[in-house]
């Protein structure tokens, strides 16, 4: 599906939209007026109704939005109503951790392959029953294994000689927590965790009120 | 230092912008134009004058900026001439992953208390030096250890009552991690980590572009 000119910032308040609304499918609601979907998710109404518009015409006036059908318009407008499959380069502290996590499958996003060079990681088996594969391997496993994304937590040093890789591999999304700015072609979509910026954010607030 | 009005993506790409003329620093680039920093950080050239125009005049016409003025005055702006105290809530695979990653301490972040439930983790001591408390003598030790910031990594059910307690010590300052929106009163400022939500971005490029 593509849609002209849309904000990023929409983009990623329609993923918090479609969790809160999960979480209240899960209770049960089946209708929610914009105000309380607002509430609920730290935004104004208006900011609701102005996101779901470029997408064409939700909900019902004077009822509001019927919740499952939201959720699903919203998973159909992201590509979320399919699995993606994950690769992990680094089995290191942080992507040993992220392997882990249960927010990734809960979301539709699946590990199918991991990477490391550490020959000590090299052959393991994952929790999840997934091996840890040498990077020399990376091309071969990422289309063996049905990967369309991966997930970056090497050294800062290795980032941009992984993301070469990964491109050249056929992956156009990147996940990058190495906290240095990586270099892609155009048909490859990077996006970055790094969880200091969030900190410097916090500080400011915090030196603001003081 | 108070100014009015900054929109928080301005704050974030300061952030972006002090990390990239940091790197320059180590690289012994004194001057740096608009231009070529605008190209280093992904942004155009008048983006970046304009979120600086937020806090007055810098560069010289003509030169461009002198990149350790500009690191001094961000680091001024966004309250990051002192170092930060850091508390960790929830030393499960993520909590401890973050605790041994270097990225923080470069930043100025300082873990200096950490916290479970686990009897097994609770008076085991960090790589850091830092021992886990258990959740019970939060209060006591945040203000003991002078934390001014609390990263929660605890389940998702969790996370709100831990966030009570933070704010009832005196934490202004929380770095969300568990998979929930987090309620706080209007003088905490909380900032959210949610890695599926950058997933949920590239799986729009992806589906959009193909």
């Amino acid at each position: 599906m593509k849609f002209a000119k849309i904000p990023m910032a929409t983009i990623n308040r329609l993923s918090i939209y479609m969790r809160t609304l999960q979480e209240m499918l899960e209770d049960d609601v089946d209708v929610i007026s914009s105000e309380r979907l607002a509430k609920q998710c730290g935004v104004n109404p208006a900011q609701i109704r102005k996101d779901l518009a470029y997408f064409g015409e939700f909900g019902v006036r004077g009822v509001g939005y019927r919740v499952n059908d939201l959720v699903v318009q919203i998973k159909d407008i992201l590509g979320l109503n399919r699995p993606w499959n994950l690769a992990m380069i680094g089995v290191g502290n942080l992507g040993s951790a992220l392997l882990r996590h249960g927010n990734f499958i809960k979301h539709g996003y699946i590990f199918t392959a991991a990477f490391d060079v550490d020959p000590k990681k090299v052959g393991k088996r994952l929790p999840n029953g997934v091996i840890v594969n040498h990077v020399d391997e990376l091309e071969e496993k990422i289309k063996e294994k049905e990967v369309l994304m991966g997930l970056i937590t090497t050294p800062a040093s290795e980032a941009q000689n992984i993301a070469n890789q990964l491109v050249l591999a056929g992956i156009n999304g990147i996940l990058n927590f190495a906290p240095v700015q990586i270099q892609v072609p155009d048909c490859c979509h990077v996006e970055n965790v790094d969880f200091t910026i969030k900190l410097d954010s916090i500080a400011y607030h915090l030196s603001a009120s003081s």
